[in-house]
């Protein structure tokens, strides 16, 4: 299969043979503006440069199958940058730069590219998430423990918990982009190619890029790009706990939620009734393929000495394909949220599908104040069991039971049964997941 | 093999099923003193379940043993505290708790405790990494890039580099502790048995046990103990990178560092005159050993519903596992770091292992000021050659070489193959790297 | 949690520190009697070596204490072991080996003792399967694909596939175990001690502890315990697969199978109603954490040279860990399918939760023969999306509707409609499951 | 970076989406065959169809856009392929089968493809590493455990234990790719549409496209699938070894091999003396990706009911590149290994680096026969120091020593230091490989 099924094509199109490139000739551009301010090369040089740092010059293809036996891009692009570049720039092209500069530098800067799509995604996520938690506080549905029935709640809980997660990812990515730091140590990280101006240079590079100046070089400590992927992986995973919500909710036997209908969407190549769910199942497969790559990235850690050998080398791919994945997995679950159709009279049937046993805490709890907890827990696991024996709903099985109605009257029994008045702090927590939300959303305007 | 290879004792200790059992019922004793404190229960209720609240009081196999019938150790817990319960304390046991709020919340006071340990480990480690990065400003040693002499560089550097990597594990592990939050959100998350009391309470219990009030329960969005788990992951890597660097500079033929010898310690049982690094060596094992925990942590983020059925009971192994593998990785990266034998004689050899050519890009420089840049890297790749074809040193080719002597005196020539005039901003990174751990030092007093 | 949750008793015995010393000593005892009989050393140094292999002789915490300063258990157990020896036998102690023949040779032998008790549990499971199978040739329920309603299918046929996965695990992993081989090698591989006998001691010692006896040893080239890892981490999964279908199928709103109900197990510390599944969740987290060894297994075969630092020191938790979490996946899959409860009026029940449109296919199949497949394709789904609006089932549509009324006879239509015919080849299916299964047992005995 | 870094053109060129699309379409052109020698359906709507499969009538990327509605490629692609099929043939494409067994089965004749492919490059690399155990038989070098120096031992050997692995893993992707089976179940795995017909379609499908016929379908039970997964991680990962050996052996300080240079092949953009390792580095990245997506492989096996809403699609992605990975670090090693430089005089001055202290096993061996071996190991360890010490070899220490003179003459002296007469069973480990490697040859031939 394409990728097309896996991220988004604004994403794709990031991380393109090209796109790769323009970043590292952004690099190259940046490098030389910043030595010519830090007073290291002439204006022209860099001007030169410059000119020359235009991605539709070269000839991409024969660029990566130069790299494929040099081990790296960045070794043939240096040579093919030079011999475009007019005097007197030639002999300043990625002066004092070494390879591992130029591509982490670049990676830095499609990472930004992909992490505001991605942030853009979660926000538009969040949006459908907090109108669904706003339009949903009343929607009541049973909430499910170990996919069991377990008590009443309102599907605005659910979509606000949705959300909260959903915020908590954007916040986070959105640290993780303003930490996004240049890379520049030259040849093994001393900056000896470049005298006293090391850090100068390091620090002009970083403005030119608008990247932050990390203190050190970072070749092969490499805790920003794991910590990075690490969260993508759990932006990723968060996704696929949507997802798989999403699923669980639309099986047939639920019914509670359905994606949009749209033409070729969810059919079977076999059966005509079919309505699969799609964009919550691929953003679940999304999220799997990112959890594999940061199992790749977290590995890499172990970098050796100045610059490794294997560990970087399988971030290039990594990296990458972790963004993308995670972009997808977002994007699709923003879809799967935007246009989700929700059955509420599902929701509330299927409250009864037990029985109304799942009102057995409420009615253990109205009992309790009269009975004691121990007793009203072993009177009501009695009542419960009744209910299942004789096939019939705990309403019944309580209206005739003696011991409850020596305690409730009829009217405390159907209010203490009746799913709307066990909701406990439903409103409030739905209310703090939009608040954080808005937060969110002034912190962003 | 038993995990003494992989943990250290303290860290072992806090994970025991005692351990567990412990936090499990300092929840308990905390829920029952922040509902007293809520109104929701008698003050004697609360100093009657505390007082039960004690491991000594329980048959911990026992429990263990019906846990694992019951799927969860709260169960069988929660009934064994309150028969121990005296009245009138018994009916409020475990009031408006479900087991995950036990479960969970133990676990974040469990990690609260082990994080503590690491962060001190990691100041240990820290204090050798700066000591080291201090006292070796001046001693030289080859930088490699690709396991390739790359150019000169000081010891003291990659300590500082190190340094900052220490640093900045220990920075994000105390934001993660910081961060632990009580999970309290009863039978399906939504605080009904407390009716308007619910947050209240939430908000009590996080003050009695010190930990922080979060927005929302969170049992089934586990973005925090998956980034809780990468965190770690990113430490425990870290401490790989160290200890893989430790290891090659202490191979036979490096021999650049030695683990502190000891009684015991590094022997073989075939060869007497073998001294293997230990330290090093097994907090890779324990750090690879921690990266298989993350893959579990970050695959159990699709929870299901309001609780899950597989995915979180994973995580009640695969975290404490994590943590104590981490903490082992640091604590023998400590020993490790602490005890470092140096062979700065050694390293200042290394720097000839290739005859002089990792100061070709020194030539390089000194060239291209007369000759251009381009020129200069011909001529230089050529003398480079020429050495290694005569076996001999860059330096005697470079003294006989007439394009060389144009523009070189030999005094120039001298002092540009001196390594010691080729460190760049070394002195400075150092600087930077011990400020920074300065500034948490500061933090942490 | 202690991981009586994760594993077996007669598993996790296996891999205590006794369960491990014992098995170094086995190993010592054993190279001794080998080499005797080669001619190497006298038999009463053998008798004598024999004689102090036994695991009560030693103090074994004190050897792991001892075992965490010298980075293996071998050192110290060889200098214990040698004390305790009665000349002549002293100097003939470990001779010729090195730690790592003793260490990963052990393991083989721990491993072959779980690979039989896992190999027994998945003859349980497969017998649990085969009698689902055959019980429910004729058991209706409907076939999920995504989780929505497909077609009507023979509960025995899910009974049948659950079958044959076990069967091809047991088949994989006897294999495996078949293959568990003796590690000898000596110091660095070349047996250089033993002189000419090198090869001769190598079989013979794996003849006395009946393990095969490899080409050559097989110190850094882990793809045999790699591709045991897999085939554990395959088994696992397999495990959760079924686990994941029974979890799905007691679902409240599904409920077509249960857990056989014990006391104290699968009740909810808040819910006196609620009945979860116990085993199949903890299959599922057994097999999540046997996945995590894996990525460690896996990333730990690019080991160094002739003896690894770090990857070869990971397998001894990771391999353990992950044969008992199997084991435990295994064990609690046996004990959930064992007692599965299943519940066939909910499962026909079931088949008319979409109003019957899962028979959509089969009365596209019947139309076509008369109208064309693409007539009859584009008529049902005209068909069932009536049914659909008009919240009706598709018999009741069909039976009104002309188009099939012209080609199919009142009948025809309610055969055509009947799940009961439209089941292909399960009961073909069923018997090749069985068939396999029978042979498996055929080839056991 | 593009894949070319990570995998081979030949390899690319599979799992392009044409050579995805091609795959499907023979599919369907093979089962519209089997269902006319089935005699389902008319022998001209077979040739119809065939006719239209053709990748080349077919817009590919309007069919992958469309694949991202609807969530797999089949839907569209039968739409897009009924409408090119002439009648009679339009009613009977995709007759009987489901998108699934479209899409697995074309995935296996992928992997066929690809699985050829390597097993070249595999039996590349084995003859390489063949003609290196032979030549090198004799060429002395230190073997290294813990990146220690341990004890001489032949290169050969070294390159013997290479090939026996690489060995090992062709017979094992051999396996491999002799199971892969079809995939034919219909809709729900049960062949209903097919009638009676099912199973003999399934076997002639099979046998058109040259595939194992499965006992039964496995749309959900994917330990076939995660089988050969474990299979390539395996065989990746044992590649890793290989290129981690090279990188080690081929640091500066080391220096016993190198990669064959090449123009444009192991510069470094800033050091003109660089020659980098390339393909093993590289090997070793492709081998880390690998890992990563085994992982995927392994968690998505908890594939729900008849078929998955989440992990089966990550299969689509994270297989094909798992064999890209895997098929690249072959590829990569072949080319390292077949071109790989031995410097057997630095292997043989690399003995001395110790002081000759890695021959103090043979001496221990040596006085062993005269003083009794716990005497000998305390001797030789004494004298080890004092070489240690003195900064002298271990022979001058010997020569000087009059214990060792009481029982050792000169000559039993300088031939018990002699390397070269401490090999063991070098020689015959060599022999063995070998013969393994020729006789796996004579199979495949």
């Amino acid at each position: 299969m394409s990728d097309a099924l896996y991220t988004t094509p604004a994403l794709a199109a990031i991380f393109t043979p090209e796109g790769n490139l323009g970043q590292l000739l952004a690099f190259e551009a940046a490098l030389a503006r910043a030595e010519t301010r830090a007073g290291l090369i002439p204006a022209e040089a860099a001007e030169a440069i410059a000119a020359a740092c235009r991605v539709e010059l070269y000839d991409v293809m024969a660029l990566y199958s130069d790299a494929a036996r040099a081990g790296t891009l960045v070794i043939p692009l240096v040579r093919a940058l030079t011999a475009k570049v007019a005097e007197p720039g030639r002999a300043y092209v990625h002066w004092g730069a070494t390879s591992q500069d130029a591509i982490d530098t670049a990676l830095m800067l499609q990472l930004r590219a992909a992490l505001n799509l991605i942030e853009a995604d979660l926000l538009r996520l969040a949006a459908a998430c907090a109108r669904l938690a706003e339009a949903h506080r009343a929607t009541l549905m049973p909430a499910r423990t170990l996919l069991q029935q377990a008590l009443p709640m309102p599907f605005g809980l659910k979509a606000a918990r949705w959300l909260a997660l959903v915020v908590r990812q954007a916040c986070t990515l959105r640290t993780q982009r303003e930490q996004l730091a240049v890379q520049f140590g030259g040849a093994a990280g001393t900056l000896a190619a470049l005298g006293e101006q090391g850090l100068a240079v390091a620090d002009l590079l970083a403005a030119e890029l608008g990247l932050v100046a990390p203190d050190l070089p970072w070749h092969a400590e490499r805790d920003r790009t794991a910590s990075l992927a690490a969260a993508l992986g759990v932006a990723a995973g968060s996704m696929a706990k949507i997802g798989h919500d999403i699923v669980l909710l639309a099986q047939s036997e639920v019914g509670e939620v359905g994606e949009a209908s749209a033409p070729g969407k969810g059919g079977s190549s076999a059966m005509p009734q079919k309505r699969n769910p799609v964009d919550a199942v691929l953003a679940q497969a999304a999220a799997r393929l990112a959890a594999g790559q940061v199992t790749v990235l977290l590995g890499a850690l172990a970098q050796e000495h100045e610059r490794a050998a294997g560990g970087w080398q399988a971030e290039w791919q990594a990296l990458p394909d972790l963004v993308r994945y995670t972009g997808g997995a977002v994007a699709r679950t923003a879809d799967a949220i935007t246009g989700l159709e929700v059955d509420s009279t599902r929701m509330r049937a299927n409250l009864e599908v037990g029985g109304g046993l799942l009102m057995a805490e409420a009615l253990t709890l109205a009992l309790a104040f009269q009975l004691g907890r121990p007793e009203a827990v072993h009177l009501v696991q009695a009542l419960c069991a009744r209910a299942v024996t004789a096939q019939t709903s705990l309403a019944v099985i309580v209206a005739a039971d003696v011991q409850v109605s020596a305690v409730l009257s009829p009217a405390e029994i159907t209010a203490t049964l009746d799913p709307a008045n066990y909701l406990g702090s439903s409103g409030a927590l739905i209310d703090r997941a939009l608040e954080r939300y808005h937060a969110l959303l002034t912190e962003s305007s």
